[in-house]
């Protein structure tokens, strides 16, 4: 018989306590900044808490006891993640069981955590806020704070969230870029349909309006999940533009719906795990409505996941708030604080700032926060200028204008 | 699909004979540089030509006489071009008939043109060899020279096509993006279609490679138009990255076709003006199968447009280059050259430099460069590490690379 001696040494876990952990996690849909929180909230952690833990895709890892020790980055591993995309801990759309809240609070036990920072939407809020009762009922000490996140915007309580004004950037700038490319093109291809993330809100899909300064440019025709998609109508505007201006772009969301509530584009997949509908190929679908009513040539853009990871169109003012968003919630969670979630909050003011602030969990957790009628015109059909001007700041810097023919 | 008639009023010419005049025109699919070259041809042109006219919509401006005078564009014309993304002067795809090119001369001889400079592909300049020939046919002193553009890469007898530069920097730095993407999300996506343009060559698909360092970087399924689709073959491939990444990224050029030379994507319109077929949604269909044959979460990503159009992601490279060949163009016009287009001489030398050359007309029309054997690797699965080292200085500076977790 051998004996087989193993190559690694197995360090069993010491069986005094684990020093009093903060840990941190990242969940739903990644943004361009979502690591800039990650960032914010490790370098507000720094001389604050005797260990810090990363969990690998959210809740999950908490499920199955994956984590990782983040209680030393450098300032140089800092750097690298703002200008990372998508969410260097891993992400996850999970929805917990109650067993599935035992488990985790078990791993948090174990580990002795005493502070969990989850940057999250709507259902990672509701996530935080059932998990800090749970620990409550259970006589747990843990403290718990979210961070905002999502490209949607649809969160409640908050001015705004971090993700959306470089989503939003994204979409200002792109719709005006393959503007021009259809202007180009007017003579071959006549209808551009773009089709634009954001869930049951209209927040993304309107931010292709923005930069508009006249006819020529997009989107001639918005197609908002706030307002119901009705096919003649629908038709009838893109005909208005293409006689107007030669060619027509549209802005849709992927979600829109018609008068009776069923989704426009073919739905593929049913529901995900949270019960939202998975919708898919809008686009397509209403470039081939286009071509077979009207008889134009018409295509569709559908980048996906690329709105929501492009570095290149990030807002600097997006990322910078949401690394304050990350260091605020670690500073108040170290003074105490739970409970909440960070949210921002707009100075009236000539010039844009905005102030730090908190909700309740409970009152983000499952809602969500769809366009205000004072930021829909023409009858549902448009943008207003107060949406324009709420939108412009998030953007960061505007672009210098293209070139036109005189 | 019909063709439809821009809304253009036509200019009489005056009675005298107008100045001896520079025509020039941009043509076929735009890129984010084309407008570079137009501003290259511009500066090139100062002080060389009495006359300086641009043609709307390329040779379809030419047959229904709508040009703009371009003989005094100052510097900040030029900067703002430089930046502008799509066919500052309008683009086409239009094949002329005999009598097309019968009265595109009648155009040019109204206008005393004596120069035509023209910047597009393969199919452009074939009607730049024809235009010429009916010229010398009808003794008509007419010189023309051809500025070479295109995404795809496609065109004979240069080293790389300017164009190629950004949309391959868009393509490299984008899939690492979206990858970042699905890796986090993995426990809920599993697989990602990154659907890209580039007719029947390669080129740009490939260029989702070249950025790649290891098993969790895109892509992990590379299908080119060069090499067969084998539907079996396929899923295999992707189960594989499955089982060993646990995420799987495929990037597929739309125009794939299977063994018997069928496309992969639903046809939709048929073929275009110039007999090429149109072709969609290969991303969507290939997401479908793998749901229904892998069972597991697929979904595609299709830029479209915004992969030609994205200024972000520009290469200053490319731009510098294209700016070089129209400047390059107008002087070899002025100097009595013709019958040529620019062309990229590639130095064997350590540091990236290229010289520029020229080749005929008639040798890059209707013709195809596709990728090379010594660029396909793994059977054509894959690409070599001599199409990295081809393709990584035409991308320009290096991005910084992503944090990844220890």
């Amino acid at each position: 018989m051998i004996l087989t001696i193993p190559r690694f040494t197995t360090r069993s876990p010491p069986n005094a306590m684990p020093p009093e952990t903060l840990v941190v996690g990242q969940s739903g849909g990644p943004t361009p900044v979502i690591n800039s929180s990650l960032a914010g909230v490790l370098a507000g952690a720094r001389g604050q808490f005797p260990r810090v833990l990363g969990l690998r895709h959210g809740i999950e890892g908490a499920l199955i006891d994956r984590t990782v020790d983040l209680s030393h980055t450098s300032d140089s591993d800092l750097a690298a993640l703002r200008r990372t995309p998508a969410a260097a801990l891993g992400s996850c759309r999970h929805k917990l069981t109650p067993e599935g809240y035992e488990r985790v609070l078990g791993t948090f036990e174990r580990h002795n955590v005493r502070w969990f920072c989850y940057t999250g939407g709507n259902d990672s809020m509701d996530t935080c806020a059932r998990l800090e009762q749970l620990a409550q009922e259970r006589g747990y000490p843990l403290s718990v704070y979210g961070v905002p996140k999502t490209i949607d915007n649809d969160l409640v309580g908050t001015d705004h969230c971090p993700g959306y004004g470089s989503a939003a950037r994204y979409w200002a700038i792109g719709a005006q870029e393959a503007t021009r490319d259809l202007d180009a093109m007017q003579t071959y291809d006549r209808v551009l349909i773009l089709e634009c993330a954001g869930r049951n809100a209209g927040w993304l899909t309107a931010s292709t309006a923005i930069l508009r300064k006249d006819d020529r440019d997009a989107p001639h025709v918005l197609l908002l999940p706030e307002v119901p998609f009705e096919q003649s109508d629908f038709l009838r505007r893109v005909e208005t533009a293409l006689s107007r201006t030669g060619y027509c772009v549209v802005a849709t969301a992927e979600t829109i719906r018609d008068g009776e509530g069923k989704f426009v584009a073919q739905s593929v997949g049913g529901v995900d795990r949270f019960g939202h509908a998975i919708v898919t190929a809008v686009g397509e679908t209403l470039a081939q409505l286009i071509e077979r009513e009207l008889r134009v040539k018409a295509r569709a853009n559908k980048p996906g996941t690329l709105q929501r990871s492009s570095m290149a169109y990030a807002s600097s003012i997006d990322a910078d708030e949401a690394s304050s968003a990350g260091n605020a919630a670690a500073g108040r969670l170290a003074a105490g604080d739970s409970g909440k979630m960070v949210t921002f909050v707009r100075r009236e003011s000539e010039l844009y700032s905005c102030d730090l602030g908190a909700v309740s969990l409970r009152e983000v957790a499952n809602s969500e926060r769809k366009l205000p009628p004072s930021f829909l015109g023409d009858g549902g059909a448009d943008v207003t200028e107060a949406f324009r001007a709420y939108v412009m700041p998030l953007i960061g810097p505007a672009p210098e204008p293209f070139y036109r023919l005189a």
